[in-house]
């Protein structure tokens, strides 16, 4: 590498780090890209690998892979735990080592984590799902639970490990409702016919009176509608108040038995916000420039879910895709304009409007907020969108050869829970407080006899 | 259920208990068969999945597919700890809780596990692959040490990261140290050339003086010819006398530094066997009379790799396949053939030959024991006969997909690193020795800055 290149740092290859990174390719800088995973994540499919629709590996690809002819680009596998702008260098942790990697620029595009709203109960027992491990941990476990359940000789007790919570009425728990009951009627009820009936319930609750928020009217109530078509219990208005190991509790008092909660209910910025060092935007986001430069630091770019920036409107700006990707470009752009003694722009949103799948043939979307489409039209719009966007991965014939045979079969060749032994075995970076969750419910868990 | 008919309870859906369970579909018996994993294994391939070739659910087939239609067959997933011959029942662990399963005849078909020989620096360092956990670890395991060593400015150090270390000259041993040379050759090679060159070394070591003992002279000649002139270094007549973190010490005093052993050199009846109370065979298999019964034991079958019986010149039947198959069909028969009280059958092996691929268009076969294949011919005739055993796994169109894709392009698109914490937050099983394992070595694994 030349010494007098400059060197960027771009911490996370989610969507918006991946567009920086590849608008950066082949121009006279050097690039340090870093991730905990060594693969990128094509998140809105994560709820069809946690409902055995889809392989961890057809929604995950090798960073390595996309950047393999940039000569000027270096992947780096570990976990960034600070940020020391004083000294322009970001900690990484890799394989047990730390690593000091210093950087002329930096781009901070470390993503959203569950927001669990500090409280230890949710910690404990929600399952969220905004990676590849939450989704597989899920899948996981809804399949112990079918499996619990066929060992299970009281009635209630097997119908609470089938029961299925999902909080959130945005896109992801609409989604995730959907696919789990799905799962459950298509695949697992055919399944579970020897010796006991099995019986799914799945609810889906959300503390605002409306599936959607931003949605138009007639489009939540399109929502709602197929959701219960479909089966899928929604309860409205009302909050989670407590969740134990075999329940969940409404504010009004109401509880269900449930064994699995999902966490669908909002995201906060990446911790490693916190070791920046300036105060945070709700949301524990790094509140940016209009160029993207974080407010007060000169060399420090951020972008995506862990960005806070408003609108002309004085709205921050949703922690969607697009956004992700655009400011990525745009990040990237400027910190080449600095370095070419050019003026800096400012982030415009190209925004080509939202949308929401339900399960196989249900939808509502709103193309660039003009036509607002429900049911199969939507889901087909949704389908041929996800599938062209897909092109970019290698695997995409697989994740199509899937689809369709799911489509057509109604069954799901991937619900293997696969777990064990084998991750315990040689893993460098586990936090002990990860690795302890969940363990003393399931130890205090005395259903069956 | 009904009171009057037998049970039969089958351990393991392994190749013999699968066949055992399918001879019993719809006869007027009650069968329980019982697995530590929801799915079936297609275990010849596994090699394939440890070098990121193929994903675990197109291997992997849920035991509760296979038995859907059969109502006499029902599957319980959990763990068996113990037989208790005297009171007809068998111990079983699942979801954190204890059941006691009654029977009124048993097949014993639990397989068998890596036999490290009961040296503690290989439990500790060595990796099977004898199961799809085993396979997993060593593919996140390669993977993260390929990484490593772009972290690692030593040359020396980066060497050891990438040299693999494959003990056995087995099928297995064979086909694993060709994969793990391809996966670096055709992939790894080209995606770090960033930063530091990485170059892989690939050994096989072998206590005999030659590969594949049970095949004929020359193609154990042209095995070897093989494996070298796709760029392993085969070591031929050197036992492995000490493994530590970082090096393999042969018994002549040749030191190898690697980070990665792969342990393919031998088997043991699965630990099951010991809790039956009966004097075990060699390599802690169960001995039966001709009729598959545990001698000794009214009602208790063996088949498989925990099953010990010799031939007509007094050699054990081998531990593959075949021989697992043919005994489930047998065992169940005879069960029949008890309570119909019909005579019992002795077992015949139909032996169809034996094989070994080496990588992409390298193989031995000696199908019938006939003509002795090498090369790409032996090659196509070992795909061409997975790919029909693969028939009855639903996912073989991905299969298929994926080989060919790999053959045209040379490409991995699997290899993502799965590990982290998803499993670590929700598993019931996991004895604590397991769970320790290899964790203080990397603990003490200080090799880059």
């Amino acid at each position: 590498m030349t010494e007098t290149r400059a060197r960027i740092v771009i911490i996370g290859a989610g969507f918006g780090g991946l567009k920086a990174a590849r608008e950066l390719a082949g121009k006279p800088v050097d690039v340090f890209l870093i991730d905990r995973n060594n693969f990128h994540t094509f998140t809105p499919l994560l709820y069809q690998v946690a409902t055995c629709s889809l392989d961890p590996s057809e929604i995950a690809y090798p960073v390595r892979s996309i950047f393999r002819k940039q000569n000027n680009i270096r992947f780096l596998l570990g976990t960034v735990v600070e940020i020391e702008t004083d000294r322009q260098i970001v900690h990484v942790q890799a394989s047990g080592d730390s690593h000091e990697v210093p950087y002329d620029y930096l781009i901070v595009a470390a993503g959203a984590v569950t927001n669990f709203l500090g409280k230890a109960d949710l910690e404990q027992f929600a399952f969220g799902l905004k990676d590849l491990f939450d989704a597989l941990a899920l899948r996981n476990h809804v399949l112990k639970m079918f499996e619990k359940a066929a060992w299970t000789e009281d009635e209630a007790d097997r119908a609470a490990l089938t029961t299925l919570v999902v909080v959130g009425g945005g896109p992801t728990g609409l989604e995730t409702a959907g696919a789990l009951f799905e799962l459950y009627n298509f695949v697992l009820r055919r399944e579970f016919d020897n010796g006991h009936q099995i019986r799914a319930r799945v609810v889906l609750v959300e503390a605002l009176d409306t599936l959607l928020l931003p949605y138009p009217k007639s489009l939540q109530r399109a929502a709602k509608r197929q959701l219960e078509g479909l089966g899928v219990e929604v309860i409205l208005g009302k909050a989670v108040e407590h969740v134990g190991v075999d329940h969940v509790r409404l504010k009004d008092g109401q509880e269900i038995r449930t064994h699995t909660l999902v966490w669908a209910a909002g995201v906060k910025g990446s911790p490693l916000a916190e070791t920046v060092g300036i105060e945070l935007q709700r949301g524990g986001r790094l509140p940016v420039e209009r160029t993207l430069r974080v407010i007060g630091l000169d060399k420090v770019y951020a972008i995506g879910d862990i960005a806070w920036l408003t609108d002309a409107k004085g709205s921050p700006y949703p922690q969607v895709i697009p956004v992700a990707q655009q400011q990525g470009v745009l990040a990237a752009r400027n910190i080449m304009n600095r370095i070419q003694g050019q003026p800096e722009k400012f982030f415009r949103y190209r925004d080509k409007g939202i949308m929401a799948t339900i399960g196989r043939r249900r939808a509502v979307a709103w193309p660039f907020y003009t036509v607002k489409l429900t049911g199969f039209v939507a889901w087909i719009t949704w389908l041929a969108l996800h599938l062209i966007w897909l092109l970019g991965f290698r695997n995409r014939l697989n994740v199509l050869v899937n689809w369709v045979w799911n489509y057509l079969t109604y069954d799901r060749s991937v619900r293997i829970i696969v777990e064990r032994d084998f991750a315990a075995r040689d893993r460098y970076d586990v936090p002990a407080a990860i690795e302890q969750r969940r363990e003393p419910a399931l130890e205090a868990d005395g259903i069956a006899p």
